[in-house]
């Protein structure tokens, strides 16, 4: 499936950005990070970029030149968002203990869990400390303190997040809408405020920071949820990381969470079994699917996926964009929704 | 031994401002906040504040009042520097897998190592947000984008600092001054931002800021050196963790660098074969000891420490401060030269 062009658009901006953020560090600790973000091998040498999507700055420049006419003084703030999530990836999996992310092995799984979390730890600073440039922009100091909190806050409802995604394991009776709370802090936050980030710089009003919040924020559910079915149904030479690893781990995803609560007495109790039971046992994964499938929670997620993309477009509307903008992120919600990776 | 007035002095009002930055947060992530913190007991009970000597809060507010005349508009930046600190010795204390820290289980220790990173995440993120509240108390927005700058800065140099004390486990051939290099990165940076981010609420002038830093530079190398003498020869009654873990962890302090450098050969090559074996043997630490005195470490330590103290009383000549402002700060330095705990 193609990239949008909204995403393919900004992408040699963000690059560029996020390289100028790390010029001039050079030790082991950075090393690390150009690993994680594609650029260099385990040993240090050149790489061809192992493409993240880079949803996240990409969405914060749209919103910057879809109300301001130019997209190049979000930059730092694309940067930013960029970094937070990266630093959220690495220490994901060290608390997931996963192995593999975009088809190479994680960096805890690499330099081990301690140097990890200072991996995960320098990109936090280093994304803060890219909003640095904002200054020489011209974006005046108010705006660049509200992007500050801005981006703080979302730091802290991330966390939020992973906090409660943990608590979640192990426990059978979470309610989607418990999970739909978590995934709000944990995904759909940090997308929202992206595109916010990307507004501020513009100079936007409350009315249109608020549309785009929820924008925001429904496109992150429905990225949650794909993410969720994509660690199910998905083809694990495309996402780049082992098909059903959640379910081995026991962590809820949407599909599951959404099966316990469709099913009925006694399909819930097998269903239950068979989950607990597959953490000790990787070739119960077609039986699940099969549960899954008969409590109709593969299609009950895919049109979630659906209906919170439509409510991204409709919050859209709130805010003073041209038509190119609308049309553009429909084809970004579109590709989420149908992504294979 | 009693705590400097300078220290005394400041502690009621950080303590209510630290209050109130986690006012108003209430779930399971927040109990492993406050429980570090000490302010409750690991099922939520309140308890009596485990004293942390809440160093870094109170010459944040110290320098803002010895050069203002008033030290309630730094309140939040000492609210940071002190959360940030905090953020950090959670994360050390997964690193180093460190059971008890202030007399009590460490946050890992309780809620295992993937919560425990999502703390020490909550309390670096809060330490950002809990700037703030500098716009209420009047700061301007270019100083307040300063200390935001200054205090981002610093984290990256304390991840930079755990990064290298990290990389020199295991490696007998640690010099004191690369030695030196990972305190000021790791513990004297985040000293002389305490400083540094008190005179720019105050409006200090760049010579002003630059003498600042010098002294806590001094001050926090004095600090390390003296806690790894603790580690060593301290009470563990007093100090509350064991004494001797980072031998037993093959971790370098200032005192076994020293004694590597200072013994010669045939010594040196027992002392490396010594602090090897003892990884293993707690036993061995009388040995270790002895070897270490015979190297006249333990005298060198202390030497260094009283040096670095003089020249952090030196580098304060440059600042426009108070008689007042220097005993106390003198006070301090002997304080920390002379401490038990």
């Amino acid at each position: 499936m193609a990239v949008p062009w909204l995403l393919a658009r900004y992408r040699p901006a963000i690059e560029a950005e996020l390289r100028s953020v790390l010029a001039g560090h050079s030790d082991g600790l950075y090393d690390m990070l150009r690993y994680h973000l594609g650029w260099c091998d385990e040993d240090g040498r050149p790489a061809a970029r192992a493409a993240g999507k880079a949803l996240r700055p990409a969405l914060c420049l749209f919103a910057c030149e879809a109300l301001a006419g130019d997209f190049r003084p979000a930059l730092p703030a694309a940067a930013a968002a960029e970094l937070l999530h990266n630093a959220s990836l690495i220490h994901d999996d060290i608390q997931d203990e996963d192995h593999q992310r975009r088809h190479r092995p994680t960096v805890w799984a690499l330099w081990g869990k301690a140097q990890a979390l200072n991996a995960g730890n320098a990109l936090a600073s280093l994304s803060a400390l890219s909003l640095q440039r904002l200054g020489d922009l011209g974006v005046p100091a108010q705006r660049r303190l509200q992007v500050h909190q801005l981006l703080y806050d979302t730091c802290l409802r991330l966390v939020e997040g992973q906090w409660l995604d943990l608590s979640f394991e192990g426990r059978s009776n979470v309610t989607t809408s418990e999970y739909l709370a978590m995934a709000e802090l944990k995904t759909a936050a940090p997308i929202a405020c992206a595109l916010q980030m990307g507004a501020l710089v513009a100079g936007a009003d409350g009315r249109t920071l608020e549309a785009l919040g929820r924008a925001g924020r429904a496109l992150g559910l429905a990225y949650q949820i794909s993410d969720d079915l994509l660690g199910i149904y998905g083809d694990d030479a495309k996402t780049g990381k082992p098909v059903g690893s959640d379910i081995h781990r026991r962590k809820r995803s949407f599909v599951t969470v959404c099966a316990l609560e469709l099913a009925g007495g006694a399909a819930r109790e097998r269903l239950e079994q068979t989950l607990a039971g597959a953490a000790n046992d990787p070739g119960q994964m077609g039986g699940i699917i099969a549960l899954l499938d008969a409590a109709g929670a593969r299609a009950w997620a895919v049109r979630q996926v659906q209906m919170y993309c439509e409510q991204a477009m409709a919050a859209l509307h709130g805010a003073p964009i041209p038509t190119w903008a609308h049309d553009g992120l429909r084809e970004v919600a579109g590709f989420l929704a149908q992504r294979e990776a």
